[in-house]
């Protein structure tokens, strides 16, 4: 980029001239063949790992995820208690809809016909007692299931608690239904419909398939071999899928994952972008390192006696909870990742060059020879301008030290 | 980086000398200005696209969010199995409160005062009857309303199906009621309150901007011409913007998408970081292959009548999900996206020499002059010491080939 | 690159010929130094920066996360309209179980025994009235609770609002209960279990860490100094860790955040990654710029009086909303982040030799001097070969200008 001193010569050669490096080729054999050795593995690199395996040159979005579910089942059970009793959706899934997650009651303590008033509490160690000193009047502990009066009463024949004021009779938790009340839901199945979409492709998809006609829908199980892509799912088939059994989960409950992927290449057609279904129970079944173990939660269903009091049937359910968790990418070929791939790729090949010198110049018997060639030695201006000046001299100089 | 033998010396000429390549200047105004004009196309890409329009210089984070949903708005019916009747928020979002989706009931069926005992199931091609001998007791479908008992009995005048045991009578779920029976619905406004938060950079916002006053809110409705940042939402715009038609679309119900896309360029002033609103129907219409097409879910009102029986009312709940779909990206200026891109728009600047070397040295008339300018042929040092040596010829030699 | 004419010559040359950059070596202190103090500043940038402290060798993959939740307590209230009650879990959670979020109650309003019929609606500027001339029949505005028959009725004593067919009577929100009504909710506990995944390192693991024992569980309170892994919260911490007061946030009712924050160097041992909680209030406390400040909705609990007439108690719930956002990401080493920045590292190299190109040609006092020995000007071949030509010239010219 050099020039005489006036701007528009300077501009004249800036645009004229073209400038490339001086190159010195060295005729070696096993240089010469390990410099290509080590370019072409970068360049092995650059394209099969780069470009091909990673997609470099996509630009990536994630998923935007809508879903919807239903399950459908009916179970029958017998009990002292509760006497022949039918079970449909309205019954067993609380709450009736929800966004990403379903759950479904496998099994239940129920405590009915519940109304406030003073009863013994639960017997526990904090609660159990002998006289009313060691109950405190106002104390609510964690586990309470209402507050303390401060006298201590009978529970059972054998058994005094303190006196509550709580919903009465207090519930009994202690011991969980086994095998779990609702097993039949086992036979229950699942419908999941999911919409995802790509904002950045503008790209949407379902995971009923346009090719999917309604009658196989009607009627089909999902399955991971023959039918990869009914959405429609046997409760028992996702417990067993993530290697789990399913009455045992049914007794305490559990929370199972249902993984949709959807990693999708949009450089090829949109009938390839196809969800991946796969299962995972999410709680931790090891009850040695949790607290609170399965997965269960208090509702009532509340009612008015003939004289208008209140009353209620608490009912502790336990059972699954289906959490679908939508996830995945898109790629599509882009401009800026590729030049960046690229661009990283070329400034690479210069490995293959400061390797090759260093052998060169460093570690070849001949390496003071190549030196030679290669540098172009330039002494501070005053020495030269101060040693022994002439023609005869410069052309010697300027010949003999390249 | 050469220097003589010792470590001192070499850590000298390390520090104190400067190396930079030797560069040919050929003179030729053809190659002098193509090499100019691909250099200004790299530096053109580098800057305009990668720096400008995609902000490549930035780093980027993906929106954290929170929803809080509430309708309004009341709707009177009359029919002749229910009568005059209001409905309000409590009687038809269910359930009360949710976090990203809110369901507003448009349409339903409604089974009153169902009790469990036995009674006929809903004709269809599994049910119907003429004898004990096409019932199986125990049989449970998965359309199933109950289990089987095994006797065929009368459903209708001229209808069998086969007896089960159930909360009867048994849902009637065949014709869905058309024009919707909530069809006001359609006049109901939604409020949406989004709170977003960019972890990486810290930065919050919501979508009832600073600037906006309690009067306004109280009384405006989104547009999104002359109300663009209004959060109160008429149910029917919201389906007519996705290109629906909201009572055609109430009848099975179905759901829409309420999509707030944050893009934030967090390099400018903070106000410009707005919330952007879209609207798209998320489940499939056309019903040819979808199975369960529109949005519907069972849920039941729990009654003890005088005598402690219990009994429900089944409601099969037809109507609109809006999921609130909130997405988005913020940019923020960062050194490494911008080194890398820097680094890499460099590293492309090479492809300019490489494609002019190429034309000047394969294609042009001159090229066996050039490439003698360009290279500096080193023979391997053996062939150099086995050919004749005098001080004359290597001048000779030193001086000719360059 | 170059070679003799055939393609096999050519091959050859291209395999055993090595081709370096021939250097010009400047030996000046000055520059040389400043070059390599900018190579230097280049490379602390990338090893510093890049590697270290941005881990830019690492690819980095979004959390996929399920959260389950469990609210404890029970408190007492007395008022003259409810008289002495108590409130556990199944009263004062609604819905009962979610997935993200749960609502805890704080405070009410609540109408009982209302009943579908004819009376005066609640008075506001719209609904005030004199005589039926003020009232429309049909007439549905935004806050009714329901719809207009046209009469002007006594609502109170002294005041008269248009009739409305309504659940009778309408709710009177016009003053929250102050303090809140279940204002002993800030000693309520909330146990939180999550459970993260990182798809594509196929990583898990959960909040509840694996050598945290089942007695600790029982009995901790997080707390961010001594217990910062117990996922057990108490409300009130929850709230004044965001630097909120619980007891004026429960009036209202309002949307804590709970932050999950789970950033792990995937390159170390699983039990380096950690979750991190944070707190924020995520509602708008600014009632200035806001619609419907804090949080509330409502819901209504259903009964068959003995004559089988539908009645509902409307509770207008005002609580906090416990939204648990789960974030973060992984970083594990991949080559091509990897690769991407040594590659941009060595191209920035680059700008170190352009910086000092500069000052050296155009800014010293020797720059004529370097640029003479740094370019090796080619004349267009047609000139040199129409100039005087003899063996002496050539060498004269060969010798000269280099």
């Amino acid at each position: 980029m050099a020039g005489p001193g006036k701007p528009c010569a300077g501009l004249y050669s800036f645009l004229f001239e073209y400038d490339t490096p001086r190159i010195v080729l060295i005729k070696s054999r096993k240089v010469g063949l390990m410099n290509r050795l080590v370019q072409l593995a970068i360049l092995a690199y650059v394209i099969g790992w780069v470009f091909v395996w990673e997609k470099g040159y996509q630009e990536t979005d994630s998923v935007v995820s809508s879903v919807t579910t239903k399950v459908k089942g009916v179970t029958v059970t017998n009990t002292s208690e509760l006497g022949l009793r039918i079970w449909d959706v309205a019954d067993y899934v609380i709450p009736p809809q929800g966004e990403n997650s379903i759950f479904v009651m496998t099994n239940m303590i129920i405590t009915q016909n519940q109304t406030q008033g003073l009863c013994a509490e639960f017997p526990d160690k904090t609660t159990r007692c002998h006289s009313s000193e060691n109950c405190t009047e106002g104390y609510v502990g964690t586990h309470s299931n209402g507050v303390q009066t401060g006298k201590c009463v009978t529970y059972r024949e054998t058994e005094k608690t303190c006196e509550v004021f709580a919903w009465c009779p207090v519930e009994d938790d202690e011991h969980v239904p086994k095998p779990a009340f609702l097993h039949n839901a086992a036979n229950f199945t699942l419908l999941v419909k999911n919409n995802i979409w790509y904002p950045k492709f503008n790209f949407t998809k379902r995971n009923i398939l346009p090719n999917i006609s309604k009658s196989y829908l009607k009627n089909c199980k999902y399955n991971s071999k023959t039918d990869p892509f009914c959405p429609i799912f046997r409760l028992r088939d996702v417990v067993e899928s993530a290697g789990q059994n399913f009455q045992e989960m049914a007794v305490e409950g559990g929370v199972m994952g249902l993984q949709i992927s959807w990693n999708c290449n949009l450089d090829k057609a949109a009938s390839y972008c196809l969800p991946k279904y796969t299962f995972r129970r999410i709680d931790n079944k090891d009850s040695d390192h949790t607290v609170s173990p399965g997965y269960n939660f208090r509702f009532a269903k509340y009612y008015k006696n003939a004289g208008g009091r209140d009353s209620r049937t608490l009912i502790k359910a336990y059972g699954i909870r289906f959490d679908i968790m939508v996830f995945g990418k898109a790629g599509k070929f882009d401009i800026i990742p590729t030049m960046i791939n690229i661009g990283s790729g070329l400034a690479l090949f210069g490995v293959a060059t400061v390797l090759c010198d260093i052998i060169v110049l460093y570690f070849m018997k001949k390496k003071y020879y190549y030196r030679e060639k290669k540098y172009k030695y330039v002494e501070d201006y005053d020495l030269e301008a101060n040693s022994s000046y002439g023609s005869q001299a410069e052309t010697q100089e300027g010949c003999r030290i390249r």
